[in-house]
């Protein structure tokens, strides 16, 4: 057996494992009983150990050095590139640094359920310079590995391929017209009367909803199914991938595009390429490109008239509201492009999104590179947030600075994710465009040529190359945000 | 570290494991979509090469020789016994026999299940030769390090403590009255007029009537859930278990009382001691143990008057058939005693079963001691089933010897723990007679005293004592059967 055979063995070793540990961490999620818990937990650490001891087997390293060696496809030198990338990023690290990080995140992140709600940011802070301090050092020795700035190699583990140089340049060109656009669109909207559907909306008729819905998406029900959690997700395998909601009995609104946001994430994941299977080069390309397809679905497609005609008829049939105005397509087009400026993430429109993650990342970009501490970052998310949304947080911590899990377990790195994967939805969306009536083909209710194209340029494709590659290949030039710009303005004003 | 330690490690790690297989199995059979199963399968089959792997270390032969040597407890020593016995069948087979069986049984129970439809003996024979085969071979090896017959050497899997000897003595004497006492129960019965509920159950009404039993029987729902399976079982781990139930919306008869039976099981799992958590001591006794808790569910509780009181009132509730004869307590007694002679061992009564299992018994002894050979089964079967039964089932392979799954991949000695667990839990409702007065408390609608004594006797001693022992503690005696024979009588005469 070739090494290069003996290391496509193991990656599918992994595969397993990880299979494994998807289905269970899905079944913590939306359907243990809360007694379970601890034993889950210790099962799910103990499959974490092995994994790690996998994943930094002594003689992968023999192994790479051997098959880089062996003649190989074009496809395999690939596949080796990506398996050589994931190991490289899981051995870089010495092991007491990865255990104590590994502890410092899980205090800090246990102990910010409660100090967030008690806006405790001394309390907090006493955890999270720690985290701070471990992700640091982390950095430092992943960007001697990496030769690139502290930063960029924290990046590297969820974006491959994309710089601070070159969000510099994006980021700074939105911070140049946003918050004057969105001044623009909340003024124009203040014209607007907008109705919120009022009543009960029964969890059932909820669920059936989204599920037609789902189907209307050609989500594959055999190889996949929805359930519900407390924080909605994408999970699962791609031969079942398992995404949950939420449901607020009073509220169906946001958890109706919520489904429709994981079915984008989800169905990237079943249109992963059989063959490739259990290799990472046959997984998502990055969080970016994940975020795109979810963002596809839920602001390209799902947000377009020609949807919310769709989705208004199905939800008045659901709940048997067609005399409702607040059922209307009118008003239901006014409901889900509704710009306002707010302290949550999470909460936010797609219009204001970007400022919230341009934020985060100026601040988790100067705390990696080591030219603020932690202490600086109050001040810095009230400042940026005065500039970005003419919102202030001063002393308001757990609506700030305090409001996202990532930090608390030194994710750094991981927030430009979100606004890439707008960029990349509206720029694949234009080159969509181009080849598909993309109107037409929502009106008619067969979205097919729609998912044909995300298969075929996207879906298909997996890791086979970079994503600087894959965006090229697909739209014919690399990430151009002017598509994103274009998008808002003609949406939204 | 004393070797004891790094033993009581090891077994919590392999629990650890054990519990992702027992999750991931609970999956496949209740939520997993059917594409899901052959990424699901690999990534099983992974975790038992693991498993096995982890189960045949070779430095356990010295720990165990070490922690022999070791001053332990009396709980310590017990609990050495148990790692030691679960080692010693998990290492006393070569390793190309275990995969040849494996193989050789999936190969089989596959082909079978098409094969029994069509009634294919010869087709069915090809495969199952070579399973009898291995599992000969299986069972003399097993023989010579047990010091025992080859088939005592299968029985002590699943019934470790448990003869042929003994075995023998109790069935021969069941044989001797139980065919006479199923005729004189059917001449009995059929003077009498029984009722078939009819109508639509829903599956949503019916989930709601056996959460509101399971609720009744003191199921903890904090650890547990209620699913649906097309085979219905009881799994997960004792922190969570998974019983799962199957509706049939023309008939909730059979169902309710399925889920009563699994909520046996259940409640054992759960009265396990948290102290012994992740260690082989700490896990149920036997089989017929397990069994025993179910079937005093099910047949004990379940089928008594009072309980069936309950029962009748609670569905008349749930399918607002307060008027309906059919929902009677007098017919609800009559529905769930009612006895037949059947071909089928699932579909059997509570009177017919022990005939189903003599038979089996008498069948799977001989071949594994070489008495018989593979292909006097189905005669063999005939004239069993004509001697206790009075049903022939010549050329009627499918409702004969191919109607069950053990065989098909060798569970040579399983069969006897069913009949084990009813005569167990007759012999326990007999002695806690002497303590609780157990009409009245069912009666009551408060049945905690009984799940104490269940607790007290059975659940919290988990496997610190062999099956003799835990029985003679709890009841006074050694397997009994003139307690289950007597409790027939009474019930059935
Ligand atoms: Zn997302
Ligand atoms: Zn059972």
């Amino acid at each position: 057996m070739s090494h290069y055979q003996k290391l496509v063995q193991h990656a599918q070793k992994i595969a397993n494992f990880n299979h494994l540990a998807a289905i269970s961490g899905w079944d913590q999620a939306a359907v243990m009983p809360s007694g379970g818990n601890e034993a889950r937990s210790n099962a799910m650490a103990e499959l974490s150990v092995l994994l790690h001891q996998l994943n930094t087997q002594p003689q992968l390293s023999d192994w790479f050095n051997e098959a880089e060696q062996e003649h190989l496809s074009p496809l395999e030198k690939a596949s080796l590139r990506e398996m050589k990338q994931r190991w490289q990023h899981a051995n870089v690290l010495p092991q007491d640094l990865v255990q104590a990080k590994s502890l410092a995140g899980s205090k800090c992140e246990h102990a910010w359920r409660t100090q967030r709600k008690q806006n405790d940011w001394n309390g907090y802070a006493k955890n999270w310079q720690e985290v701070v301090n471990l992700s640091q050092q982390e950095a430092q020795i992943r960007s001697e590995a990496n030769n690139s700035t502290p930063y960029d190699a924290m990046l590297a583990l969820y974006e491959p391929g994309t710089t601070t140089e070159s969000l510099d340049i994006v980021f700074n060109d939105v911070k140049s017209w946003l918050p004057n656009l969105v001044d623009r669109v909340i003024d124009k909207q203040d014209q607007e009367c907008v109705l919120q559907p009022t009543g009960s909306f029964s969890t059932t008729s909820q669920k059936s909803l989204g599920l037609q819905i789902m189907q209307f998406l050609k989500f594959d029900f055999n190889h996949g199914r929805l359930d519900e959690s407390v924080h909605p997700f994408c999970g699962g395998v791609p031969t079942d991938v398992r995404i949950t909601t939420r449901y607020d009995e009073n509220d169906f609104i946001q958890s109706l595009m919520g489904t429709i946001h994981e079915t984008g994430h989800a169905r990237y994941e079943q249109g992963l390429p059989k063959a490739l299977a259990g290799l990472p080069i046959g997984e998502a390309r990055s969080m970016g490109i994940h975020e795109s397809q979810s963002l596809f679905f839920e602001m390209q497609l799902g947000r377009s008239p020609e949807f919310i005609n769709h989705l208004s008829r199905m939800a008045s049939q659901q709940f048997n509201a067609h005399q409702d105005l607040a059922f209307s397509t009118e008003n239901f087009r006014k409901l889900y492009t509704r710009v306002e400026k707010g302290f949550i993430r999470v909460d936010a429109d797609e219009l204001t999104y970007p400022a919230h993650v341009i934020l985060r990342y100026e601040i988790e970009r100067d705390l990696m590179n080591g030219d603020i501490t932690f202490q600086d970052v109050p001040e810095l998310w009230d400042h940026k947030m005065q500039a970005y949304l003419g919102l202030s947080t001063k002393n308001n911590f757990q609506n700030g600075c305090m409001q996202d899990i990532h930090w608390t377990d030194g994710a750094f790195g991981y927030f430009p994710s979100y606004t890439l994967g707008a960029m990349y939805a509206a720029q694949f969306m234009a080159s969509m465009r181009k080849q598909v009536n993309v109107s037409e083909v929502i009106e008619s209710g067969d979205l097919s040529l729609i998912f044909a194209w995300l298969d075929e340029n996207i879906w298909k494709k997996a890791s086979q190359f970079s994503t600087n590659e894959l965006v090229k290949q697909a739209t014919g030039e690399t990430l151009n945000a002017e598509h994103f710009k274009a998008h808002l303005k003609s949406r939204y004003l």
